[in-house]
C-alpha cells in the first residue's frame, strides 16, 4: 500500500462503527485499501503514525465562491444594500483572470488548510476556477453562476450560455470525476423564467448539477410571493429548476411546504450559518429541515461574508445555533453535525459513492487532526471533541485521493509565496489602488 | 527596555488611535513604555520581529470555572437536567485538591494558548486555583462560589464561609494585585436570603468583587419570580448584593428593568454566547445591554458546556448573534465587539487603570497573532479580521506584566507534560475509572 495511518482514532463517519481507537487505516492507489485495529501484513511506503491524532473524511463545503478572497472583510458593519452597491459590486467589476487566478488558489490554500476536501462552488470567471482546482487536486463541483435580467452577452436565449456549455465540454469529468461543472442560476430575483427553463432543461439533458440561493433573506423571500404568488422554491419548481441533483443555499426563510416540495425533489439546502448570522438574514430551521427528511449540508459561503473557509467552525455554530434556536439541548447532536459537513455534503455532491466516510474502496479524501493540544483533553468523545472543542487549525494534513494537499503549514501543490507576491504586485494595485497598507502584503 | 516589538501592527482597543500599522511597542518592568512609529533610541534587551504580525492587548476572560477542563464534552447532548444530574454532578464529587490541581493547570495552558490575559473564575478547591494562578503568572479575580440550601459545613450564619476569609486573606492583593479574591453567590437558586445579605456585606466592607450566575436560563428566571414575585436581579438587589463591583454571568432573560437596575448599580453582565447556545439557555440580548448603557463583557463559561477556552470564538460570536437575532447587520460592530473582550473585561474586573488596552503606564498584557496566515490574507482592516476571521489559534505569543507565558506552543512556567502525565496517572482513573480509553492521555 502507499500510506498506512498507524494507531489512530478513526471517525469513520460510518453509522455502524463511527468510531475505531487505535486504527490502522491503509491506502493505496488513491483508494481506502484497509481498516482494522490489527497492524496489515502488507509493506506500506510511508507510514503516518496516528498517536495522539484523529483520522476522519475530509469535510465537503457546499456554497462557497472561492475567487472572493480578495474581499475579505472589505465593507464589514454596514448593512447590506450598501454593503453590496458601495463595497462588494464595484469591486467585483476590477477584476480580471490573472487577478481571479491569484484569488482563487488563496481561496483553495485555505480551505486545505481548514481540511475541505471537496467544494461546490458558485461564481463567474469558471474556467480559471476549474484550472486552478485541476493543479491543485481538490475536488470542486464548480457551477457558473447565472444573473440576468435580460438577454445580455452572457446568455443566449432561452438556453444555457456558450460560456457554460464550453466549461462544461472542457471540464465537466476531468480526471476522473474530480471535477464535475454544474448549472448555476445565481437566484430567483436575479434572474426570469426563461432562464430557469433553458437552464434546468440543459442541465436534465446534460445529467449535470444545479446550485441556486434560495429564500436567504426575508425580503428575497417575500419579494418573490408577492411577485408571483409562489415562494421562491416554489416558482423554481415550475421551470422544472429541481429536476435535477441540485443544492439550495442559505435556505433560512424556507416554508414547511417548501421543504416538503424539496424532500420530494431530492434538493439538499445549504445551510450557511457564519453568512447568514453576519448578514442578519436569519437562522435557518435545520432540525425542521432534517424532520422533513431534507439531506441538510454545510457551506462556508465567500470569505466576504463568512470570514474564513474553516468548515469546522460552521459544523459547531449549526448544532450550537440549533440548540440555542429552539430552547432544544438535544436538537442537533455532534454526530448529527459532523455528518452535514462529510456524509450529506457528499450526497449533494453526487458524490455519496466516492466520499464522506472512510470505508473500504472509497477515494481516500482524509484528513487528520492533532488531539495532543490542550484544548481537545481530556477526549471522551472524539465526535464531540471534533465539533464544540476543535477547529480548523487543528488539522495537520489533508489527502485527497490519496495525495497530500497539506501538511503542518506547507501545500505540495500551492506556491503560497508566489500567490502572495501576485496578491502585492497586481490583485490589491488593481482592485484598491496602490496606497494601501496591509501588514502583510503591502 | 526590556522588549521591543518592532514594525507591528497595534490594535490598541483606545479609541483616539485603535490601529497603528508598522508600530514599536516597548516593554519596559513589566510594563508599557513606549509606543510610536519610529523606532525608539533607547536598547531592548530583546526585540520581537513584528512584520505580519498583529499586537493586542490580552483577552480578559470574565465567565469561567478552570478547573473544570476533566468534564470536556462529557455527557454532552443531554437535556440539561439529565447533563446536570447524571454527568456532571456526580462527577464534580470526586475529585480532590490534587487532581483539581492537574485539571486548572490545564485550564490555565489552554486560555493562555489562545490568548487570554486575565481570567474571572468561580469554582470551589479556591487556595488551589489561587495557587496555580500564582505559579503561572496570569491575572486572576478567584471567586470561591456559594452553594447553600441551609446552613452546612462552608458557611457560617450570617455571614461568608471560613474558606472565604482564609482565601481572601491569603491571596487578595498577591502579587501586586494580580489576584483578587472576590465573593460569589452561585446563584439566586442555589442559596437564600441570609447567604445573600452575609456576602454582600462582606464582599462591600472588604472591598472586594462578587460574581453571580444571573438568569442563565428562561427556567430559574420565572421560578425566582414566582417565589419571590421579583426578577433574580432584582431579589439580589434586595440584600444589596449589587453594592460591590459585581459580574453577571449570563444574563440570557435578562428584563429591560433589569438591565436599568443592573446600569445603577454598574453590573457588567458577561454575555457566554457558547455555553448559552449549546445547552439551549437562549441569546443574551446583548444590544439592548449596551443600549442601557451597561459595561457587556465575554466569557466562555466551563468547558464542560463552551467546549474549549478560546474566547476569540465567543468574541465573534458576540457580533455574529447580534446580528442575526436582530436582523440587524450593523448591530454589534466588530470594534465593539472586540472592546466587550479587553477593554469592558479590564473594567468588570476593576483593573480598567491597568490592562485592556495597548497605552502607555498599563501593564504590558498583549498578544501577538500570525497574519501570515491563508485566512487572514487580504487584511483590510486588522480589526475585522481579528474578529470575524482570526482565531485563539492564531495567538503565537501571550505576555502578561512584561513575562512571556506563551510562545509557539511552549508554555515556560507550566510543565504541561507532567499536567498530561497526572491526568492520566491521577485524575482520569479516580473520576472515570481505569477501563476508559482516550486517544492522547490513555
Amino acid at each position: 500500500m502507499d500510506t498506512l495511518f498507524s494507531n489512530i482514532t478513526a471517525v469513520t463517519m460510518a453509522d455502524r462503527l463511527p468510531v475505531i481507537l487505535g486504527a490502522y487505516v491503509g491506502v493505496t492507489g488513491g483508494k481506502i485499501s484497509y481498516i482494522s485495529q490489527k497492524p496489515p501484513e502488507e509493506h506500506a511506503d510511508r507510514i503516518i503514525d496516528g498517536r495522539g491524532m484523529v483520522l476522519m473524511p475530509g469535510l465537503i463545503n457546499c456554497h462557497a465562491h472561492l475567487p472572493m478572497t480578495p474581499l475579505r472583510g472589505y465593507g464589514d458593519d454596514h448593512n447590506l444594500t450598501d454593503w453590496l452597491n458601495n463595497y462588494i459590486f464595484p469591486k467585483e467589476d476590477l477584476w480580471d483572470e490573472r487577478a481571479i487566478r491569484a484569488a482563487t488558489l488563496l481561496g483553495l490554500a485555505e480551505m486545505l488548510r481548514f481540511g475541505t476536501t471537496s467544494v461546490s462552488d458558485m461564481y463567474y470567471f469558471s474556467d480559471t476556477v476549474c484550472q486552478c482546482v485541476s493543479e491543485v487536486g481538490i475536488k470542486g463541483n464548480i457551477a457558473r453562476s447565472v444573473t440576468v435580467f435580460e438577454d445580455d452577452y452572457c446568455f443566449d436565449k432561452h438556453g444555457p450560455s456558450q460560456e457554460l456549455v464550453a466549461l462544461k465540454e472542457k471540464w465537466h469529468g476531468f480526471d476522473n470525476g474530480r471535477i464535475q461543472v454544474e448549472a448555476s442560476i445565481h437566484a430567483e430575483y436575479t434572474s426570469f423564467d426563461k432562464v430557469w427553463q433553458g437552464l434546468a432543461e440543459y442541465a436534465i439533458n446534460e445529467g449535470i448539477g444545479m446550485q441556486v440561493h434560495v429564500s436567504e433573506t426575508q425580503n428575497e423571500h417575500e419579494s418573490c410571493l408577492e411577485k408571483y404568488g409562489l415562494t421562491p422554491a416554489q416558482i423554481l419548481d415550475v421551470y422544472h429548476v429541481w429536476d435535477t441533483r441540485s443544492v439550495a443555499a442559505h435556505c433560512v426563510w424556507l416554508t414547511e411546504e417548501d421543504m416538503e416540495l424539496f424532500a420530494r425533489r431530492g434538493v439538499s439546502p445549504v445551510h450557511c450559518p457564519n453568512s447568514n448570522l453576519k448578514l442578519a438574514s436569519g437562522i435557518a430551521p435545520v432540525r425542521k429541515m432534517l424532520d422533513k427528511g431534507l439531506n441538510v449540508t454545510l457551506g462556508t459561503d465567500g470569505v466576504s461574508s463568512s470570514n474564513n473557509a474553516d468548515l469546522f467552525e460552521a459544523v459547531k455554530l449549526s448544532a450550537l445555533l440549533s440548540n440555542g434556536s429552539t430552547l432544544d439541548p438535544t436538537s442537533l447532536t455532534a454526530y448529527q453535525a459532523l455528518k452535514l459537513a462529510t456524509v450529506n455534503g457528499a450526497k449533494a455532491q453526487g458524490r455519496e459513492n466516492e466520499c464522506g466516510m472512510i470505508a473500504p474502496g472509497l477515494d481516500a479524501d482524509l484528513i487528520m487532526l492533532d488531539f495532543t493540544q490542550p484544548h481537545l483533553i481530556p477526549c471522551h468523545n472524539p465526535v464531540s471533541n471534533l465539533v464544540y472543542a476543535a477547529s480548523g487549525h487543528d488539522v495537520v494534513m489533508t489527502m485527497v485521493r490519496g495525495n497530500i494537499l497539506y501538511e503542518n503549514g506547507t501545500y505540495p501543490t500551492i506556491d503560497l509565496q508566489a500567490v502572495l507576491q501576485e496578491f502585492h504586485d497586481y490583485v490589491i494595485p488593481l482592485m484598491f489602488g496602490n496606497d494601501r497598507e496591509d501588514p502583510v502584503i503591502g
